[in-house]
C-alpha cells in the first residue's frame, strides 16, 4: 500500500528536486522522509532501524553530491531505504521486498543510482575503490566516490583489506563510517570499543584539551618556555596526533567524530571534504532507529520488526490463532543448550548473528562457552577449528549464504585436518524476501565436493535435534547441517534425541510408479504432493535422504532396482547438488532411469516469499505433483505403447 | 639426501635437548641450524628465505616455551623448517616436500608440535585464539599460545578479524609479528608503510625523544614548570602513547619493535612476555633470507629458488637441453600485456602474487593498470567488480586454491551482478609439492554451480591465449579460466589470437569404442593415452571440452548417440566437477552409457610431483589407458557374449 508523503518530500522524485530546496528546508525534508519510512514499513514490513539512522546522512549526501555521476555505495544496504525514496522509487517503495516488487537492497538493475548491488557486509570500500581507481585512470578527477559503512561491517576482514589497499592508492575515495555501535545485534570487538572510546572522548579528545591547557600554563612561564611549548605542540600535531588514529595508520585522513543527525553540519562537512583529494574517512555517530523511540530503545528487535502499529508500537503477529511449529532457529538455540548441558565440550560460535541464529539463548545461559565474534565468518570458522584442536566440539552457526565467505577456512582449516567442527547452516535454500544476495542456494554443491565433510539436512525439528545430537559425538569430523529460514512442522518438537547413522536415509512412504528423493525441509512439500497424488491413484515412494554425503547407497540400490522414474527434490542449486550426487551414483553403478532433478535452476532468482519462489522454480508441492504426473504418464504411455 | 648437522645441532632432536644448552650456546646453534637449512634446501629444494629469516625466533621460542604443551602456530608455514628440524624431523628433513616425504608445511598428523596445519595465509591468530580460549575454559592458565605471522599475512582480512575478537577476549595469546616487509613479493599496502614508519622511527620513536628532550628543558625552568611537565608526561604516557598504535587500538598490548636476529634478547623478551596475561603483540624486525647474502639481496627469487650451488649461488636448471614450452603463468603474463595494448579497458589485479602469476610483467609495462592489492583475495575480487562497473575489464588472477577465500565475492559481487570480470585461476588441479592445502581441486565444482559464470580451461598455451582473448570481449560477463602450475606443451606459442565460441568443444581425434572427454591441460595425458591405445588397436575418440559450463551440448548429443563408453578426465575433484556436468547432461537427456569419471577422488591427496599424483589417482596417461581398456574389453566381452 502506497502511503502519502509530506509536502516537501512529495516534490522530490530525484536528487535534482532535492537540490532545489534551501539548506534551511533540509531538516523538514528529513522529518518527512523519516515519517514516510515509518508509515510505509509499519504496513508493508522491511528493515527499519538502519534506514531511520541515516536519514540525515542520506539527505545530505544527495544534496551535496552530484549523483549518479558521483558514486555512492551503501554497505549491506539495509540502510538504503531513504536513498531509494530519493532516487526515483518513492512510488514503488511500498512494493519493497515483495515478490516482483523492488529489492530490499541497492541493485544495479533497478536504478543507475544504485552503483553496486549489496546485501552481504563489508564490500563497499572495495567496490568504491574500484570505481575510484577507474575514474582516476579515465582522468575524471572531479568525480566523488563514497562508501557508507557501519561500524559492524567495518569488523569484516575485507573492509580492512580494502583500507590497506586504499591507503596507498591516491584515488578519490571517502569512507563514511556510520558508527551506531550496532550490527543487527550490538556490535562487538576491539574496534567497537576503540570507536566508542574516541566518540566519548574518554581519552582521545581529552588528551588534546589537557595537553593544550597544561601547555598554555607552561607557556605563561616566560618567553623561553613559550618557544619550547610551541615545539612540543608542533611535535604533537605533526607527528603523534596524525598517527594516533587507527584509520590514519592505514593512510586514510580521519575526520570526526561528528553528529550524524545534524543535517546542516553534515552538508557543510561533506562540501568541505569534496575538495580534499585522496583517501579519507568521516566518522559519523548515529543512532539506529533514530526518531522512533521504541526502535532507539530496542535496536535489535526493531532492526526488522515485521508489521506494526506505528502509534502504539505493537508488533502484529501473523497466524496467531493456531499453535505454530517453532522456527528452526529456535530449535537450534534451545537444543544446543540442552546438548551442552550434557557434553561439556560443546561450544557455540556465531559471526554477529546471536539473535538471528538464536545462539543468544546459549550466550545468555553459558556466556563462557558461546561467542559472538563479530561480522567475521572467516575467523569464526578458523577460531572454531582452533577450539576443536583442543578437544572442544564447536557448533559454528553461519547462514548458508554467509558461509560462502568462509569457504576456504572450511576446506583448509577444518576439512583437510578432519576436525570436529559442526557447521549449522541457517537460512539454507531460498531466503525469501531478502532475495538473491541472501539465498542459501549453493551450499549442498560447495560442501559436497569437500573431502571428509558430512553434508546433512533435517526434514523437521526432530530430525534437526537428532542430527545435532549425532554431530556432537566423538570423532565425527566435519559435519554440516543445513536448515531453512522460518518455521518447521512439529508443534510438539521437544522429543528425546537419538543418534542417526551417518548416511542413512528414511523412508517416508513406499510406493510404485515413481520414487521421490528429497533432502531437508522441502521434503514436506513432497509429502503434500504424495497426498494429492494418492487421491489421483498415483502412489510414489518417498525417501528423506537426510544426507547428501555420504549417500545412503543401500537405499539407492533399492530405488534404482525398483524404479525407472526418480525425482530428486532439494531447496538448493540443481548443478552439483544432492540430485547431482544421486545421478553420479546412478552412473557409477550403471543404472538407468528417468531422473528429474528439482531445485534452484541455474539463474539468479529474485526475492519473494519462500513458497512463491518454490512455486516459481517448480518444486513446491504442485510442482512436484506435475513432475510426478509427467513421469507416471510417460510410463503409462510407454506401457500402453509396448 | 640427508646432510650432516653441526656439532651442537647434532645433539638436538627435540626442544628438551635444546633446553640443555646455555643461553650463550644459542648463537652457535642458530648458525648451525641456518647452515643445515642451506645445506639441505640447496640439494633437495624447498622454500628458503622465510625459514632463514626466523632461525633466531625459532630457537628462542623453543628455548623459552614449553612446547608442545605451550602452543605455537606458524602462519603460512613456509618459515617452519627450523621448527621442524628442532622437533623430531631433522633426520627426515631431506624428504621435505618429496612424494611420501614430510610436508613442506606444519601438519597436525606429522607431529604433536605442529599444532595447526597451515599453508594459506593469515589463519594463525584465529587458530591460536581458539586454542587460548579453550585453555581458559579448561583452567589451564599457565599455558602459552603463540601465533607467528608475517607482515604480509597481516594484510589478510581474517587476521584483522581475529585481532578484533582477540582484543576483547581475556585469553593468553601472544602474536609475534615477523616484520620483514615481504610476502613472496615485497609486501604492499598502508599497514606495511605504517610498520616501516614505526621501525625506522620516522616519527613514532622520534616523538618520544623530542618531547622528552623539550619537556626536560621546560622542567629546568623551575618547580612550577616541573610539576606541569610531569602532568604532560603522565597524559602522554597514560593516554596517547598507549593509543597511538594500530595494535593497541585493537586492545593488544604492543611491544617492540625489536631485532629478530638477536637470539639472546629474544629469549629475554619472550620470558618477560610469558608473565604478562591477555592479548599482546611483539613486533620483531627480521630479514628474509638472513645469513645467505644472495637471498637477502633478491628475496623474491630466493623465496623458493629450486636447487642451487650453495657456494656460488648458481641456481640449477632442469632439462636445460631442449627448448621448453613456457609456463602457463608466463603465457598469461605476456598475453595480458598484448591484449591490454589493444583493449584500453583491460586491467590486471593480483593479491600478492605478482611474480607467481607473472602479472609483474604488466605491472612493469603498465603500472597504472595493474595492481598488487596485498594478501587480500576478497578485496581483489570486489575491487575488480568495482572496476567492472565502470566499464573496465579486469583480469583478476588468483590461484585456484586461494580463490576459495573469495568465493562469496565471486558469487555476490560478480556473478549475481553479471559483471565482466575475468578470473584467471592459476595452479588449478594438483599443485604438486605444496600438497593438500594448495591443490586447486575444487574450482570446477564450486564455479559450476554459480549462475552466469562461464567455466573454462585451456588444454595448451594457444588455447589459453584464445580464451583470454574471448573473455575480454564486450559483455561476456563473469568468465573463469583455470590452468595448472608449470609448463605447457607448445614451444612456439606466440600465435595470433582468435575468439572461441563460448561453450564449444574441440575434437582432438575421432574414433570408436570409447569417447574421452577431457578438460584443460590434463587432456595432453589423454593424447598420450590415445597414442598408446592406437598401437594396441583401440581407437578412442577424444574431445577437449574446453568449457565445463556451458557444456557443448551438440558434441555431447553426438557422443552419447554414438558411444556407449565414455571417460571424463579432469585435474579436479570428481564430485560435482566437469564429469558430473556430463552425466547431468546424460541423465537430463535420457542417454545411457558406461561412464568412468577420472579426476581427484573424494579424499585428501598428499604432496608430490604432479605426474606422481595424477598416477596415484589414475588419470595420468597410463591410468586413462587402463580405464579405456576396461571399458573397451567389457564392450568386447559383452559383444562376444551376446
Amino acid at each position: 500500500m502506497e502511503v502519502k508523503a509530506g509536502e516537501f518530500l512529495e516534490q522530490i522524485n530525484y536528487p535534482a528536486d532535492l537540490k532545489k530546496f534551501s539548506e534551511a528546508d533540509l531538516v523538514r525534508i528529513c522529518n518527512e522522509l523519516r515519517q514516510f519510512i515509518v508509515d510505509t514499513v509499519s504496513v508493508n514490513g522491511g528493515h527499519f532501524g538502519s534506514s531511520l539512522g541515516v536519514v540525515e546522512l542520506t539527505v545530505a549526501l544527495h544534496y551535496v553530491l552530484n549523483t549518479p555521476y558521483d558514486q555512492l555505495v551503501w554497505d549491506v544496504g539495509h540502510q538504503a531505504y531513504g536513498h531509494k525514496i530519493l532516487t526515483g522509487r518513492r512510488h514503488s517503495f511500498h512494493t519493497n521486498r515483495i515478490y516482483k516488487g523492488i529489492s530490499g537492497f541497492p541493485k544495479r538493475s533497478e536504478s543507475e543510482y544504485d552503483t553496486f548491488g549489496v546485501g552481504h557486509s563489508s564490500t563497499s570500500i572495495s567496490a568504491a575503490l574500484g570505481m575510484a581507481v577507474a575514474s582516476q585512470y579515465k582522468g575524471e578527477t572531479d568525480r566523488q566516490h563514497v562508501a557508507v559503512i557501519g561500524d559492524g561491517a567495518m569488523t569484516g576482514g575485507m573492509a580492512f583489506e580494502a583500507l590497506n589497499h586504499g591507503g596507498i592508492e591516491n584515488s578519490n575515495i571517502l569512507v563514511i563510517l556510520n558508527d551506531n555501535c550496532m550490527s543487527i545485534d550490538p556490535n562487538v570487538g576491539a574496534l567497537k570499543e576503540y570507536l566508542t572510546d574516541i566518540t566519548t572522548s574518554k581519552s582521545y579528545n581529552r588528551f588534546r584539551d589537557d595537553i593544550s591547557y597544561v601547555l598554555t600554563k607552561i607557556s605563561d612561564l616566560g618567553p623561553n618556555a613559550h618557544e619550547m611549548v610551541k615545539k612540543v605542540e608542533k611535535t604533537i600535531k605533526g607527528g603523534l596526533l596524525k598517527r594516533s588514529n587507527f584509520f590514519e595508520a592505514l593512510k586514510f585522513r580521519y575526520f570526526g567524530p561528528i553528529d550524524g543527525h545534524d543535517v546542516k553540519h553534515l552538508v557543510k562537512v561533506l562540501n568541505d571534504l569534496k575538495d580534499i583529494p585522496g583517501p579519507k574517512l568521516l566518522h559519523c555517530v548515529t543512532v539506529k532507529g533514530k526518531g522512533y523511540a521504541l526502535a532507539e530503545k530496542d535496536q535489535t528487535k526493531w532492526h526488522s520488526p515485521g508489521l506494526f502499529d506505528k502509534i502504539t508500537g505493537e508488533i502484529k503477529k501473523t497466524n496467531s490463532d493456531k499453535p505454530l511449529a517453532p522456527k528452526y532457529q529456535d530449535v537450534f538455540g534451545n537444543t544446543i543448550v540442552e546438548l551442552a548441558e550434557q557434553n561439556k565440550k560443546i561450544m557455540g560460535v556465531t559471526p554477529a548473528m546471536p539473535s538471528g541464529s538464536s545462539l543468544n539463548i546459549m550466550m545468555k545461559a553459558m556466556p563462557d562457552r558461546a561467542f559472538d565474534v563479530g561480522i567475521a565468518e572467516q575467523h569464526a570458522v578458523t577460531f572454531s577449528a582452533g577450539l576443536a584442536t583442543q578437544g572442544m566440539v564447536p557448533f559454528c552457526n553461519i547462514y548458508s549464504t554467509f558461509m560462502q565467505r568462509a569457504y576456504d577456512q572450511v576446506v583448509h582449516d577444518v576439512a583437510i585436518q578432519k576436525l570436529n567442527v559442526v557447521f549449522c547452516l541457517d537460512r539454507a535454500g531460498f531466503a525469501g524476501s531478502d532475495g538473491p544476495t541472501h539465498h542459501g542456494a549453493y551450499d549442498l554443491a560447495y560442501m559436497r565436493c569437500i573431502p571428509n565433510m558430512i553434508v546433512s539436512a533435517p526434514m523437521n525439528e526432530e530430525e534437526l535435534r537428532n542430527l545435532m545430537f549425532t554431530a556432537q559425538q566423538e570423532n565425527m569430523g566435519p559435519f554440516s547441517i543445513r536448515y531453512p529460514r522460518g518455521n518447521g512442522v512439529m508443534v510438539d518438537w521437544r522429543r528425546p534425541m537419538k543418534a542417526i547413522e551417518v548416511g542413512k536415509a528414511r523412508m517416508i512412504c513406499d510406493g510404485e510408479d515413481v520414487a521421490i528423493l528429497s533432502i531437508g525441509h522441502i521434503g514436506n512439500e513432497a509429502v503434500k504432493a504424495c497426498l494429492e497424488l494418492n487421491s489421483e491413484g498415483i502412489h510414489p515412494a518417498h525417501y528423506d535422504m537426510r544426507f547428501a554425503k555420504p549417500l545412503d547407497e543401500t537405499v539407492l540400490h533399492q530405488v534404482f532396482s525398483k524404479f525407472k522414474n526418480v525425482i530428486t527434490v532439494e531447496d538448493g542449486c540443481i548443478q552439483g547438488g544432492m540430485g547431482s550426487a544421486v545421478i553420479e551414483f546412478m552412473a557409477d553403478n550403471n543404472y538407468s532411469a528417468n531422473v528429474i532433478r528439482l531445485g534452484i535452476p541455474d539463474k539468479v532468482v529474485e526475492h519473494g516469499e519462500q513458497p512463491e519462489l518454490w512455486a516459481e522454480c517448480g518444486y513446491d508441492s504442485k510442482g512436484i505433483v506435475k513432475s510426478v504426473e509427467k513421469l507416471a504418464v510417460s510410463r503409462t504411455t510407454k506401457s500402453i505403447a509396448s
